[in-house]
């Protein structure tokens, strides 16, 4: 299974950051407005591999908190070092939308966009 | 990149889905407890690959509802077939939980289970 980003994080600050689309991705915007909340897919590129090896973790990283199963948290260790962010659209360009809410970090490849679940 | 999935997704029915991992992820379950809830990224194995080319679709496949950007969207139709979906957890076996509202096929390979977010 390979996945193919479909775009790219650019930080603008600690609160914003563009995602940058491909030119073949830019159509798949149609609709999106202004305010939109959206779920932000992206790569943690900078995850290092043996991190991606540990099945229990500090919760936060916190030391004095007892290891938990990487799937009842939402650590970024994890095997298959995917996010999923909640995002709140500020504004849209020609070749993305610039977003608040979003923790991946400057050059993160973009898996996919998706319109939040209702409710 | 690369995703090796950490296990697979078997229905018992139409509502309820055992989440079956590999033996080596088992222990990222530590600390999961019925009645959590999750979000299951899976991967949607059985869209045809031009379906991963359309950028822009009819709402719910409904063709009387005009084209919207897939990323303005949640269809399965998308560049990267990944799907997210909420689940509670109904059981925990030994080799993996039992899930309610898990719309993946039977076969789907799973890539990550997260702890939902707050709120």
């Amino acid at each position: 299974m390979t996945i193919d980003p479909i775009g790219v994080v650019r930080r603008i600050d600690q609160d914003k950051a563009r995602i940058v689309l491909k030119p073949i991705h830019v159509e798949g915007l149609s609709g999106l407005a202004v305010g939109d909340r959206l779920d932000v897919l992206y790569w943690m590129h900078e995850l290092p591999a043996e991190q991606r090896r540990a099945m229990r973790v500090h919760p936060q990283g916190d030391p004095s908190r007892p290891r938990k199963g990487v799937f009842a948290l939402r650590s970024p260790m994890r095997p298959n070092p995917v996010g999923v962010t909640a995002v709140q659209v500020l504004d849209i360009r020609p070749d993305g939308p610039v977003v608040q809410g979003l923790d991946a970090h400057d050059g993160s490849p973009v898996i996919d966009l998706k319109a939040a679940r209702p409710g």
